[in-house]
């Protein structure tokens, strides 16, 4: 396995392994997962098609899952999402990997389509996604593979978002898991792991102070709750721009303004966008910025800023550091970190590990249901048992040496009962 | 109306209007939701039926609802929950009111009852309910009222989970709201509510330093997390003890440490209760208590903490402050502050009022809803509509001077869609 | 002892003796300092003249003075800070007090006096001041005494303004201690001790909600520091003025918005002085201010708020709440907690224990220091010696189970050489 | 000038010049010192001799003055502190340079030796030192020299402690200014700057998660302060070692353990050292520390870390990622992050460039003092005079559009006196 791998150098390798070896020491939850609950032999001979961003953590999920007994085969959402190092290593690892940082990206799907040939493609798979790359190419471009693909697991609230919207026009053609909207994810990933990431990675590529810095975050779910608490941590003076009116009124009593978009250009320094929709940051927008205004997304698709319409409005731009790229606006400067792509990734190392720990272990046990019990669910979309996702929980207290109790029989009667 | 009233002393009602007074003044979103949607005729002649502590902002919410029309008719859970002054002036302000601080504790359902007998005995009527106290005795002692009553309206957790229990059994015999469920509610109420005030509670009644002290809160639920967030956020040093362990590992990634609660007994300088369970802090946990122990309960049911187990290993208790109880377990002293119930409403002046100006225009509508719908609604535990619910928090981010956007057509395709 | 006792009502004494047993037990550091230090007839015989607001804290210093062998007299600083039950036990208890909450404010000073003939009138003495009165009027109406004053202590940072402009005149006749000035002292009593207190105080009388608050925080000395600091810890949205510019930029770098006090007139909802400074607040600014705005002094002098400007500029006044007084301005309202004196003390129960405790051993041993050195220092401001200083904040960690390391003999080579 | 310069590669030039521009745009506070007060012919001919690490903010202060007229030359405190990029740009743009990241650490005093020949040889000179460098060798190899020295400045808290050494000998033989000392250094650059950048350098390094992390800071000086209050922000629950007692009392306060050091091992997940001593942690601290523990140093000398006493006690060392060092203690790992030297330097970009605008601002405006002054102070340690300090203050609230009021003629009339 492995064999067949497009990796852009393998000579990379050692560094890559480096890095996994990291990921994997620091992972406690997925280890005690595997040894617990993945050598069961569910995965024997099994395909697991993963699209993830290739970086140490993610590589360290597949790692286990083919030491599990899965044929595992990975591609990137992109080619930006890449580390070339890693890439080499896995392919040394027993996993089956294309991925460059220097593809085209507009040619992405073609890796994804090459993971699900190689993956269902004469046997049983599932699939884990971001984004629901493969699951919409396994319902368009490869609808031949539909039968033998057991089940999805979605990593991202967008990718969710998709798969309800595929559940809702009727044309899914195999049982997903939200694997995102288990507890031990999105409270843990997407609030704590965006959160000190995207602003880690604003602070490493720009050497600028948080403390005193008006910063807008535009979307406050888990993500944008994250990155607002984070930042207000280390001194920002943060402003929250929301459409859900509730979301909003959490945000001002957390101590943040809350504005219009339009309304917060004009005082914000920085901005992260983390709404999971398309053109939040637009050429209006732009054009009401300060000079020296910074922008980073930290959302989970690659539209909310309109770095075209940014491009387009701006009589030029040069890297002015690494992963920063300033754009001249009729003598104002704005600057766009990390691409305008998920700024913890494409600038950064993404999200930590212990924080990957848990969503690894989360995924690698969806994988394990759908691969169980894929057949037996509805063509929609699923949340992975409770039990599960507490026992995930668990073992991640036990690993900090922290825990909790449990109720007394008193208790439950007590909740579970209505009279005096 | 309100001539019937059993009050324990009327010429206490100038300081009652006083404080309604100021309450009245701070409920911006009350008064608009008063102005906006109350004043439709849905509540002439219709009985309101209120089980809520009586202190301004309950009395505030029974007073717009009688200027819409209503017959309303108030009781106290409990003697403990009753300001006098402000049940005087209530009862002046055209509320029928049955409450008194010095009530027999064990006698507080006789006060309930009066209530459903009087708003429900002749004409139809809706309940807005603490803890399901109108509700349980409408299915118990009440029964002959039942076809008169369109709705209850529920203002807690632990009252919710009681709506549930008897859906889960199938008694309702009624519609239920699950106000407490309202995001406006719960997020802010439960939240934020509950932790500013349990703290401050503590911090007046005992004149003692957050900074550096060891908190515990039992329950990591939404109130529980606004009680460690606030003495967090004064300094405290902040333990969490939960059943759920997702919760456990949410407090540890806000740092917090999480651990049983016998061996947090062994740390702790100050216990906060908010679990909505049944003897979380008992005999065995006073034993391991150190000498000079505080215990609040900011919970939505009274037996969190084991007062008569407390009293039982105690050779003798005395009043040491107002509201502060010292118990003598050989030698240790373990303080309790305001009874064991809700701290902030025995031993203090309850939510701030802009809290309760966002629940109780929750309240209100949740009433007007059940008024005008409870008749074509299923018997079982319903929400409030999420419209009104996003009502709410506009006016309420409009008063602030704050203000959310929408999302455009084109962002509304996007996040339906799953095609590329 | 205590028998010359002018107090207003001497049957108040056993609400306060339980209250000074409250803060006895809570006191760790006095205790011991008292074991320790006090007791070695240092006291036998000695007048120690007292001015500090009388409440249980103050009280108790006072008693373990006079247990110790002085001759303690104490009076307040004005009618407003004073307790009359704490006032009646402290007759009971060997104290000699003349304080009442009914005096006429503008005789405070003839307690004062009250207290200086007591103390120095033919007996050496020593004296524990604040805001300078005792020693102010010594040098003024009671000249006659100095030769027998051996030194006075002082409380407040206002008031060692005033020891240094009286030093800087030349005018002093014996030593003062800048009690304020010890590290133990206004590090935490300034800081944590009027941030914590004033901030409760705001809000248990007005009950109103700090998270999502505009507060605006006039001074950024160590008092306005902890005020802001704990304000923005329940989530209230801060705004600093100052006059010097780099506590402006700290206000800055810690996330506050820092603008002109007139500026900041147009958008806070609720301002809090703390500058030791005259007309802070004056006529200009209530004129600016919004309807409904919140106005209290945690400032250790009471002209910070031109009360009798805000008089002058409104058409009425009335008392909204117990220490809320309204005034009307042509339509809008300003509210006034706690008449504009130090609010924690005339709408509160003053600093927390546990920080008295700390300021309070300090106290003891400068009054202990000034009685057995005060004849050979020089008549000037003088610091606490740093041994005392940090022997005071060893014995607090002690008392909370904390510690710390102490320098190894390399370490204190290489932290004083210069060389390689 | 510049022609001299020794540098590794000249051909990196580019992305020096382009990471210096970044800081010169960020830099508005010492853009306007530059003109409107280094700009008066103080500096023409005059020698410049810097000791700072070379990277783009120390670059553009050193290229301010060069433009100002001065002769400047720099060097390192050590090869790591050495970016070779900026190094070759710096040379480029007329200040000499010796100064490599393959230098021999050993000989970093032979960099500073030339430094000190170029600029003083034959001319008059003032110095801006790091950790008393340039002074040290001045005094010992270079006394020859000394006759032309007008002054130095020095930036950190270790090189005041030095040059205050060098007082209380009785050995300097030229003024030097305490530049740490200014208020608008040491309140910033030590507390937010060392705070922040030590916290992200450990982040991005490690990419481990900062939530419920156990970390521990060694010394509660300003950098300490601000380690612990960044690590908080980001959810760590912090213990604090300390040798001076209040300071201690100040981390318990702030909601810290405090502890000492070896207690503090035990627990530990990440220890950074930040005292500006020697030995802080040691072989006996290693033994005790758990398997996987993470050192950083953040501290202003390169001992505070035993680093020769951990390779001892280790079997053997690896790095495991860019700029962790593995260390193996019988089976137990412990990982050294930027080889014990300051750890936002070697593993970071250094301090953030607004904060370094604020330092280099005050450096500047030291230089100049010296330049102009120097020959008229008293040979012994001073302090920069307030008003500059403050002035520095006043402009960089104006660049960030924040103000100060002033004091009335009324109110420093109070301020000043002592009678009613």
């Amino acid at each position: 396995m492995g064999s067949d791998s497009i990796v852009r150098d393998p000579s990379l390798a050692p560094d890559g392994h480096r890095k996994i070896d990291w990921a994997a020491e620091h992972s406690p939850v997925l280890n005690r997962v595997r040894d617990e609950y993945l050598k069961d032999g569910t995965f024997e001979g099994l395909g697991v098609g993963v699209a993830l961003p290739i970086e140490a953590k993610t590589a360290y999920l597949t790692i286990v899952l083919a030491e599990a007994g899965a044929d595992v085969s990975v591609a990137s959402p992109g080619p930006f999402f890449v580390q070339d190092d890693v890439a080499a290593a896995l392919a040394e690892r027993g996993v089956t990997v294309y991925a460059s940082s220097e593809a085209d990206p507009l040619e992405a799907d073609r890796e994804l389509e090459r993971v699900l040939d190689r993956v269902a493609g004469g046997r049983d798979a599932v699939l884990i996604d971001d984004r629901a790359g493969l699951t919409r190419l396994a319902h368009t471009t490869r609808k031949g593979l539909l039968p033998r693909i057991r089940g999805s697991s979605e990593e991202t609230t967008s990718g969710v978002a998709k798969f309800r919207a595929m559940e809702r026009e009727g044309v899914l053609e195999f049982p997903t898991l939200a694997a995102n909207d288990a507890r031990c994810k999105y409270l843990f990933d997407n609030r704590y792991g965006t959160g000190q990431s995207a602003i880690t990675a604003i602070m490493q590529n720009t050497n600028l102070m948080m403390g005193g810095k008006r910063l807008v975050v535009l979307g406050y779910g888990w993500c944008g709750k994250g990155i607002a608490r984070y930042a207000a941590g280390l001194g920002a003076r943060v402003s929250v721009c929301e459409v859900d009116p509730v979301r909003g009124l959490e945000a001002y009593a957390d101590g943040f303004d809350v504005l219009p978009a339009l309304d917060a250009c004009e005082r914000g320094e920085i901005f992260v966008t983390a709404t999971g929709s398309t053109d939040v940051l637009t050429r209006e927008h732009f054009e009401r910025m300060r000079d020296g205004a910074i922008l980073a997304n930290a959302g989970g698709v690659d539209v909310e800023i309109d770095v075209d319409g940014l491009r387009e409005a701006s009589s030029g731009s040069r890297e002015v550091r690494r992963n920063v790229e300033e754009f001249d606006l009729e003598g104002r400067k704005i600057y766009l970190v990390g691409r305008g792509l998920v700024v913890n990734l494409t600038a950064g190392d993404g999200h930590p590990v212990e924080i990957m720990d848990l969503t690894f272990a989360i995924q690698a046990l969806c994988a394990h249901h759908l691969a169980n019990n894929g057949h037996a669910l509805e063509n929609r979309v699923h949340l992975l048992p409770k039990e599960i996702d507490d026992e995930v929980a668990r073992i991640k207290l036990d690993a900090v040496g922290m825990g909790v109790d449990s109720l007394t029989s008193e208790q439950e009667e007590f909740l579970a009962g209505w009279r005096e």
